[in-house]
């Protein structure tokens, strides 16, 4: 580490005017509304155009939208660092969902240009459409069609407040589905040293632990039903006997408790995982104060980082339902299963972030992500992946997001190590 | 016991008549309907006058519009046995549920005055009015009327149908409100040696024990809360670890599990009660399949025939849900508290009915009912009552309702037992 490192400013405030003029040009009260391929999400575009002009960086875009700010590197055929998150948001979401990592990969770029004027490798700031999936019914968009994973049928997708189609709202957005389709993927893995993606912690344990930042260990795969039901037998409240009722209530009380008992013990393993019924209901149309309820609707999400955690929590669901349905009489029916697989992000990436954290006195967690981020379709394509989550409260997706601008100056620190001290050929 | 009783026909197929007939002029497809002071409760009640009529029996009607037929006693100054049900249903109900009762009565009193002519007891056969609270939101409306129970209040009660008020209603039924309000009860509980409810029973015990009829041993009093809420915090499913969260569909199994452990031993002991969560659901319009759950509705509605009984369960509850309150971050909000006493029905006419049966070679339960039954506002007079249920399959209140003749026969053959028998001042 150079002394001159050690004391660059982590951000010289160019984060903050990044995301406060952004925030100004997509208000939307309450909130900020960045829609994908539509004006807000096009205002951030054109905003980061104007700070990459600052720096003198040249930009692209891709078929797929995608914005990339480059800092040239003297050695072209080196693969270059990909710093990226998406600039896009929720209706009415809060500002710094995706945009705090675009912020910090502007001052860290800006931080490698002062240092080096031009690095050995390339640095190219990503700012990826299509990230939340409120719009369109899929996943990751900008990221996939940079890899060229978009398949000609995701271009009739409706989005799902105007109701036309990603291909429309692509061609609105001055693009070409078409050459989507046609020409060869603008990003290829073997031309990227590593894709780093700076963004809020969307729980609060950070908050909790009273830490600014964490590296995050994997980003969740899923199991997911739905639609899963649980039909017993109405019947008289005060006429049938314990033993005699099929209460789809109290089947669902046994499947809840058990199923925690499996994740307590998981959760003492630290296998994390999560396990959320989001959705249960008995019938509105049937049910009454006075009947024991003969259906239960519920959903279930299970999210871990480790592909065999979902496994077992998947075997002891199944083992759990048939013991219920045997003493409860009644019957399970899970519905459709859907679900993805965990994206194991870099242990090399990882334990360097950790590193350069330490070396500044910059408290730092390890923390599974339980969402899902771009950086899943960067590991997945085998380009080594790191993400760093900044402190944040009140969760995400909403206006009350609360990211401290010193929090988010730490992750700029650790970035900026990083890509600027794995330059060599390593 | 004399021979000629014990050889006695049951029914000649008096009661099966009644309500074949009865079935005829109130069909409603799919169903009967008699509705409570309207044109198919009235229909139950011709028919009920033109059956007294043939038995050559006397015939009063309250200002309640409760129908008497009666057998006048040798003695009429001794208090006189009252067999009763009600003769309304619930819309597109079944054919049984009230009038099976009536239909008893009917028959048993057919029995007696075959044995006696004329009992020294008066023996007054009761058709009760307005049983079911779906058309008044009000329990026991004409067993009360009976009494000089009805506050002046409830006559402006409007019928769910309709609209139109209980006053109205009883207008329109040829009866005056007013009477009913300025002159002496009908009914004096002094006047009354014993009444007794021949119902057919509203859950499958019986079916599921094989047994035709059942002696009741209490009819359950309740606590309820039908507005009860859970609220925890709402978070993104997958960024709030297990013990960061505040799930109310967690907190909410915790409850059912552990008040289900709470019945479990109440059943074992034999402390008959009933707990049904009737009706639960998350939010709507909050909740999603990938979002913690931060709010949860349920009712709750907890029966028993022994008070003890409710008071134990009650206690419980609180307890438990203070104990997840604490461990789970939760709110336990239970709404307004509602409930009934439970009316002990008497024991001496209990164990006289066992006692026939087993004389007569008739299987029979002892049961609570669930359920509550004009009987109880008798028992609540200080009223000897006694109940039979009789084996019915698919419940009430729909037009499945399955009872077989000969199981009725089997109520009227101890039903006429008692009322014979019990003629002396004992």
């Amino acid at each position: 580490m150079t002394d001159a490192l050690a004391h660059t400013p982590a951000s010289d405030g160019l984060a903050e005017e990044f995301l406060l003029e952004l925030e100004r040009r997509t208000l939307d009260d309450p909130g900020v509304t960045r829609d994908a391929y539509g004006d807000g999400e096009a205002a951030g575009h054109a905003l980061l155009a104007e700070f990459a002009a600052r720096l003198e960086l040249p930009v692209t875009v891709d078929h797929g939208g995608n914005m990339y700010a480059k800092l040239q590197g003297t050695s072209s055929e080196k693969a270059a660092w990909v710093i990226g998150s998406h600039l896009d948001s929720v209706p009415h979401g809060g500002n710094f969902d995706g945009a705090a990592g675009i912020a910090a990969g502007l001052a860290a770029i800006a931080n490698i240009k002062r240092r080096f004027d031009r690095p050995e490798r390339s640095v190219v700031l990503m700012a990826i459409r299509a990230e939340e999936s409120t719009w369109f019914p899929a996943s990751y968009i900008g990221s996939r069609a940079a890899f060229g994973l978009i398949g000609a049928d995701e271009l009739e997708l409706p989005r799902k407040d105007t109701g036309r189609t990603l291909a429309t709202h692509m061609l609105g957005a001055g693009l070409s589905p078409a050459k989507l389709m046609q020409d060869c993927p603008f990003l290829s893995p073997s031309a990227i040293r590593g894709f780093i993606e700076v963004h809020i912690e969307q729980g609060p344990t950070l908050i909790l632990e009273d830490t600014p930042i964490a590296v995050v260990t994997a980003i969740a795969g899923s199991f997911r039903h739905r639609e899963a039901v649980i039909r017993g037998a109405y019947g008289h409240s005060g006429a049938v006997a314990r033993r005699h009722r099929h209460d789809a209530v109290f089947a669902f009380a046994d499947l809840v408790s058990a199923i925690d008992l499996v994740w307590a013990e998981l959760d003492a393993s630290a296998e994390a995982a999560t396990i959320t019924f989001g959705e249960v209901g008995t019938d509105p149309q049937l049910h009454a104060f006075s009947k024991i309820p003969g259906e239960l609707r519920f959903s279930l999400d299970v999210r871990s980082g480790c592909a065999r955690t979902l496994d077992h929590i998947s075997q002891a669901l199944g083992r759990i339902c048939r013991e219920i349905e045997g003493r409860r009489g009644v019957r399970f029916d899970l519905g459709p299963l859907t679900g993805s697989t965990p994206a194991v992000l870099s242990t090399e990436l990882q334990e360097a972030l950790h590193a350069y954290a330490r070396r500044r006195g910059i408290a730092c967690l390890s923390l599974p992500s339980g969402a899902g981020h771009d950086a899943a379709v960067f590991a997945q394509q085998g380009v080594p992946t790191a993400m760093v989550f900044v402190r944040n409260d009140n969760g995400s997706h909403n206006p009350d997001e609360a990211m401290r601008f010193d929090d988010l100056d730490c992750a700029i620190a650790v970035l900026t190590d990083l890509v600027s001290e794995r330059q060599a050929s390593d």
